[in-house]
């Protein structure tokens, strides 16, 4: 069965302000020492398994052109944009009626445009498992990651351990972010994995369950898939997805689905989640900064300081995060990059959207 | 006896980098809340007892046009340009002469360019005093600063308690920077006071002693003001100049004089060292923060930010300098300003005299 991806593309990450804006999101970033941004990067680890033209790409008119200039290779009308932000079941759902569309049916494999896998060997290797698993006739398919410590910021799903076949779980559910205490009691039992927001399916199969769990949501997008390729298409789009819920895919689809199958992955798997990532992803210098740009540092150790043409000299300073970008910069310690959103919400009510 | 009053402005000042620059140093900057510069506050601070005719600026050919430009009241013969850096004593030497050259004789206060003095009505009060004592036969006056702490970063002059005459005391001696031990029992005699680098004497009076302690200096000074107002003054001057020795007034004169007298002062004096002084001298918010420019705090205490028009986001810092200029940002503890100091040493190292 044809194989394809879909790769979700529309967020519009604020916490890696002031590098990401509205206009300029994490995903087409570059966080990386080789240069790449956070979408090429995800789609260069998938080429090996997926060909080019059956890559589609879910995003939104304004970051089209983002799209097509960090993505020369991939087809044009591969980029499907959504008229309206309505989380990640909606543009699943997009996604999957166009590939039914195009193919009939198929496998599609749906990942994040902004998280970064260290093993792509081995990543692949999963990928490869999860699609074989869902063209055999499994129903759901996810990859979940083997949690090094008890991370309150994620999803967790709880496997079944007595249920191993081949290399999968059977799924017992879905939970959402733990606290601490909760978190802890998870990694203890070795029966969590971390929500990674990376499934695979076949278009079908995903349709279906949207039919059954999301019955609205799917009348709106048989609307859509209807319209592919007539003179109504942008008109009929943009009126269904607007009447769609705003809903996850985990809340609407994964937390009531079931035979649901899991894969553990180990290969390296980060979300890239705020600043702090760009100091385990990077090299690191001597005294454990992680530098790029014109910079300068004096007794300054543990921090994060990405620059640009200006010089920036840091002195005497220890695990804080500075970014510098052509109209902003940011100096924040290491404990408080979570609070970077509070600086987006000020700029908010004083209406300084040039800074978002 | 005409009173006039030397002011010297040849610093090239580096504690106040990136906003202080080779091309632009602290006396040239305003670094208080009334927009003013320090060089135009320290004559705006004499101008009751002194007319801007008798006011004298010592500085270099690279600031002629920036005095010209910050007191444009000033006669512009009356600006003095060094043709090199030569420490205060050939400074205060060279006005010694054009003052001699210009009134026969007059009394001379000397100040530096770069301090600052909130209670300015005691300050004029001690200077009255300085002139009349100077101007009655007293040898050579300086004013002493009542020490608050135990500073090591300041000279200091022993004075005898018993010779009380008026407000003056006589003066013991000259002593450089102590430990921080020796400063404590410094402060504990109560018979120290900070030395401030003002004096005042007749302008007779200092040749005199330059005659006794520094007579190479001495002869090269009187082929000065010979010159004054010839074809040759330039030519003569530019040789001249550069064969004196470079030496401090303090260590050239005042630790080797006789019959020194001492007005202690306690008007509020700030020598503004480093950009700690800007906490002690702007405005500060209720989170402790002395903040000018385009920025936005958040969970930030007691910080010192001085921007522009770049955007800048400071987000759980405390106790940090942040100045960020057009083609530079400092980041720097409170407790590492000393340290601003290797920055451009490591710039002047790697040639980025762009920076300087």
């Amino acid at each position: 069965m044809k194989k394809t991806a879909l790769i979700m593309a529309g967020g519009r990450g604020e916490r890696f302000w002031p590098k990401s804006r509205k206009s300029l999101p994490k995903q087409f970033l570059s966080l990386t020492d080789d240069g790449k941004t956070m979408i090429q990067l995800t789609v260069e680890r998938i080429l090996p398994l997926i060909d080019i033209d059956d890559i589609f790409i879910v995003t939104n008119t304004d970051y089209k052109e983002l799209v097509k200039e960090q993505l020369p290779e991939l087809p044009v009308q591969n980029i499907l944009c959504e008229p309206a932000g309505r989380s990640t079941a909606p543009c699943i759902g997009l996604g999957a009626v166009y590939i039914r569309q195009k193919y009939g049916d198929a496998v599609m494999t749906v990942l994040p445009s902004d998280h970064l896998i260290k093993f792509t060997d081995m990543f692949r290797a999963t990928l490869k498992d999860a699609f074989e698993l869902a063209e055999s006739g499994a129903n759901l398919v996810t990859i979940g990651i083997t949690p090094d410590y008890p991370e309150t910021g994620y999803g967790y799903i709880k496997f079944n351990p007595a249920s191993l076949q081949g290399r999968a779980y059977q799924v017992d559910r879905f939970v959402e972010k733990p606290t601490l205490k909760v978190a802890e009691e998870y990694l203890a039992t070795e029966e969590y994995l971390w929500n990674s927001g990376m499934f695979t399916w076949k278009a079908s199969v995903i349709l279906d369950n949207l039919q059954k769990y999301l019955p609205e949501m799917y009348n709106s997008l048989l609307k859509i898939e209807k319209s592919v390729g007539t003179v109504d298409e942008e008109r009929i789009l943009e009126k269904a997805y607007k009447e769609m819920q705003s809903i996850s895919i985990d809340y609407g689809i994964m937390e009531k689905a079931e035979n649901i199958y899991i894969l553990p992955g180990t290969f390296g798997w980060d979300d890239v989640g705020s600043w702090l990532a760009v100091g385990r992803i990077k090299r690191k210098n001597e005294a454990g900064n992680v530098v790029d740009g014109n910079i300068i540092t004096i007794d300054t150790q543990d921090c994060i300081i990405q620059g640009e043409k200006k010089l920036i000299a840091v002195v005497g300073m220890k695990d804080t995060v500075i970014v510098d970008t052509h109209d902003a910069t940011l100096i924040c310690t290491k404990k408080n990059v979570g609070n970077v959103k509070k600086v987006l919400e000020n700029l908010k009510i004083c209406n300084r959207g040039e800074y978002l």
